[in-house]
This record gives structure tokens, sequence and C-alpha cells, in this order.
């Protein structure tokens, strides 16, 4: 049986069908153009419902998401009655996303549980998926379930606050996680040091340059990874968690942060934890959030 | 069928005995004597195994502990493969835990437990229970049911680091939610001040005197609500939660730190949740443990 899963990101349309097994059978993405506002997300993902469904996807794709169990995921959040997204409704009114058999769920949620169910996370019964991106964003799963809280946001670790007084935050709070250890922060940071090509397209040159030695690169890097590490912590101390899975752009510099990250986890981990706790790379990559809302569909079929 | 339960507290052995409906039919304590130290603990342990089970309490009492679902708890870690307690090796050789049908868990877990199945929390699908005491502790119920994670001790709220930098915990760490509310900070911080009877014993008292208007301690008690209010904001931005349930002996002045709290997690709670997070009273006091620890052996029966 195929599953269809649907991800609606700030800059690209990801799409996909998958079947029980993990097999992979179809996949297309389409710039979202988020950048030009909201209504332009609602006529693209339109017309990307035109292009994915009938045309550029074979007959089958349009009938397995108008009969199959479907998932969908948005940088956003959730209804917790019926999952629907309260801030892009072009998911209720146009993709037909609260018929019945169509399960909504914020991004990284899903994310988490696509490098659960395929991903690096697949032989974890607890981890914390942090994706790395624009924004800090992140998915638990507990007991080998993705857990989102009674409000369809748990797992956000991008909004503790590790540093009091700290950054402003698009949340309106000072501090977060977000505010230092983001794409964005890391952009931001690597100007206010004076180093060149600081944009966040530029970050995997960051890394590049991190990665062959050059001084300052490397102790932003390990600056970055110990806010990250400062955040997991209180993950640790909290939920005992001892397995975190990076995902998003920035995630992909992950070695580089590795070293801060751990003296980081070091410094505000509870206790003689810290030796078990593991920090690895995700796997799936931009798939995730697609291939998790696809098994989101599949576990609540 | 009855349910027996025992906490080995660091200051009181509690025990009980309680049917399916919750209904509590048989309770007994004794002073743990710790301030003597473990060996004191064990001795002791052992004389209220022999003067609870056969002699004071009545003859089903034997029976039940010897023949029905048990659980156990102390404040301690546990081995997450058999549960049973890696530092007090009372409950292994001399108390039979370790046979099958008895089931160990962390104090504050068990007493979420409690709470969750007939206090506070019992119209609660998730929350977090907070014991106020010697320490800070918690004990996390997620989707209804027990989360101890990985390694037996999520919920261990006291850890979380809401000033880095702050004053020196007895983890190791510095600025742990635990230096700064619990009943022993609450004291040293009431010292400080110089406030008049601040034992952790006469902080009811120092409670009381904020209640009826006294200008320094009534800031006092705010001042420890708001750092309370910082650590539960963290729990709200990582796991959506909205409701808290305090205990523990200064749990009492809540209604003191509330004021604090509420300033706490505005502060550092993401985005506008503030408005639905309840912040409530335990019910159960000193009971919540053991009764926690027999429904654990009850779920696990």
């Amino acid at each position: 049986m195929l599953h269809v899963g649907i991800d609606l990101g700030g800059t690209a349309i990801k799409a996909g069908a998958v079947d029980e097994n993990g097999r992979i059978l179809a996949r297309q993405e389409i710039p979202t153009g988020f950048e030009r506002g909201a209504e332009d997300v609602l006529d693209r993902s339109r017309r990307s419902r035109v292009r994915w469904a009938p045309s550029r996807a074979s007959g089958w794709a349009r009938r397995a998401w108008s009969t199959t169990p479907a998932g969908a995921c948005s940088p956003a959040r959730t209804c917790t009655a019926c999952r629907a997204c309260r801030w892009w409704p072009v998911w209720r009114d146009d993709w037909g996303c609260c018929r019945p058999g169509v399960r909504l769920e914020n991004d990284a949620n899903a994310a988490a549980l696509g490098e659960s169910w395929l991903g690096r996370g697949r032989d974890e019964r607890d981890f914390l998926l942090v994706t790395l991106g624009t924004g800090v964003g992140g998915g638990l799963i507990l007991d080998g379930k993705l857990y989102a809280g009674p409000g369809g946001m748990a797992g956000e670790v991008g909004h503790v606050v590790i540093e009091p007084g700290g950054p402003l935050c698009g949340c309106g709070g000072h501090g977060c996680l977000e505010t230092l250890a983001s794409a964005t922060a890391a952009a931001r940071r690597a100007r206010e040091a004076g180093l060149p090509r600081s944009n966040p397209g530029d970050l995997i040159e960051l890394a590049a340059r991190a990665r062959a030695g050059a001084a300052d690169e490397r102790a932003l890097c390990e600056a970055i990874g110990r806010d990250l590490g400062h955040g997991l912590a209180l993950v640790v101390s909290l939920l005992d968690l001892r397995c975190f899975v990076i995902g998003g752009g920035f995630g992909a510099a992950l070695d580089v942060l590795l070293p801060g990250v751990r003296a980081g986890l070091f410094e505000r981990s509870y206790g003689e934890r810290l030796a078990g706790v593991r920090v690895l790379r995700a796997e799936l990559g931009a798939d995730a959030g697609w291939i998790g809302a696809a098994r989101l569909g599949m576990l609540h079929a």
C-alpha cells in the first residue's frame, strides 16, 4: 500500500510516496517562494498540487493522495484537536487535509518521525531530533513514539533559554538557543567576528575553513557548538535522553561543532551522564519531513 | 486485591496498602534517621520491615508484601534493567525487592504516578510533578503514563541550569534550579537576606509572614518563585506542558511563590503559551511516593 507525505516548507514544497517497507517510490520538490509572502505560498501550493498530483506524477499519486492514508507537515503550530494548521489555512481549504485519513503535524515533529522510521534514529527508542536551519527546531521520540505534547509543539528546543539576557529572539524571549545556534545566528556571529562570506548560505564554507584549521572559524564553530551543548544539556537533565540527532542545513557542520557541543554538555548536564550521550548526524536530509508525514498517515491509518 | 507500596525516604520510611479503587487500607511511617548515615538507614530499614510487616500491621500486610504485586521507591537512581536501586542495596538484599512482581522506581517518579492516580494530576494527561524539599525533584507523566527516560531519571527539573554561573550545586553544576528554589536554598537565601528563623523547618513561618504582608519575606518568596518559574518555562518550551503539580514540604508555600512563578514563566517561556499554564498544589502530601509505588506494582502485575 502506498503512503503519501507532503512537507510545505519555508523554501520548498516536498512531496513523495513510500510503501510500508520504507521504499521511496516517488519524490518531488518545488520552490515555495516564501520570501514573497504568504499569498504567494498559497498560490504556489495551489499550483504545486496541480503539478504534482495529476500531471507531474503518474495517476497513482493522485489516487493515493485522495484515497490512501496520508500525512502533511509545515513549519507551523497545529491545532491540537484536528491537527489542522492554524497559520497556513491552505492545508485545510485547498489541500483537503482535514478529510478523514489525513494527519497534519509540525515539520520538526514529522522529521523526527522520519528519522525514527528510516533514518539515524531507527535503532533509538528515545531521542531528540534537532534541526539547525533558519531557526532551531526539534521533535521528540519518546518510548519509540512521537511525543507532540498537549499543545502539539513539544520538542521546540530552539526556544529554551540558555543565556538569560542574551540576544532578542523572534519569539519575544532573550537568549533562546535559536538566537545562538541557528544558521541565521551563525551567519550573524560570523559577521560580528569579521569573518568573510558569512551569509547563511555560506555556512558550509565557514565549516570547511574551520575543518581546514582556520583559527577564527574554528573558534566560532566551537562557541556555537558550546551553546548548542548548553541547550542539549537541559534535555539530558530533564528527560534523561542520551541520543540527539542533528539535522537541518547547518547540521552538516556537526563535525566542527561537536567539540564545542561536548564541552557545553559537560558544563551544564546533570551528574555523570555525559559519557553515554551520543550526538549524531541526521541521515534523511531534506526528505525527513515528508517521509515522517507519510509515516504519520501510515500509523494512523 | 491489595497492593503494597514502600517509600524509603531521606527522613522517613513510609509504607501502606491500597486496593484497586485507591482506597487506603493501611499506612505506617517511621523515621529513617538518615542523618546518622547509610549504615543506620540499613539497620533501621531492617527493623522497620520487622515492625511493619508482621507485628504493627496485621497478617494480611505481610502476606500482601510477599505475594502481591508491590512497588517501592527511594531518592535514588534505579538500575534501568532490573530497576533495582544502585545506591541503597538494602532494597535488593534485605527487602527482597528484586523478586518478580516488585517494581522499583525513583521517588519523585513514584510521587508523580501517585498524584496522577489519586491526587492533583488525576484529570491530567500530561504534567510535571515538582517536589520542593531538601532538593528539587520531579517526575513526568506524558500521555497519561510515567515517562522515566532511557536512564530512569527523567523529570529531574532540579538540575536544569537556569542561572549560568550561579551557586554551586551538589551535582557539580552551577545555577541548577535546585540551588535557587529548594527548601534548602530558600533557607540559605533567607539567612543571606538577614531574615529571622530561616532554618529549612521554619520555611512555613517564612511563608506565613510573606502571606501576612511582610515586605522582605514577600520579596524573597517572589524571587524564589521567579527562579522556579524560569525552570518551569524550560519545560513549557521543550515539552509544551501546560500543567505543573507542586509537592514537597516547601510546596506548601506555593500561594506566596505563585506571583513570582508566573513572572518567571512569562520571562522565559515560548510564545503565548503562558495563558494556558496551570501551576497546582499537589494533594497527596507525603503519601504520594508509596501510593505511586503501589500503583507501579499494580500496573505491572
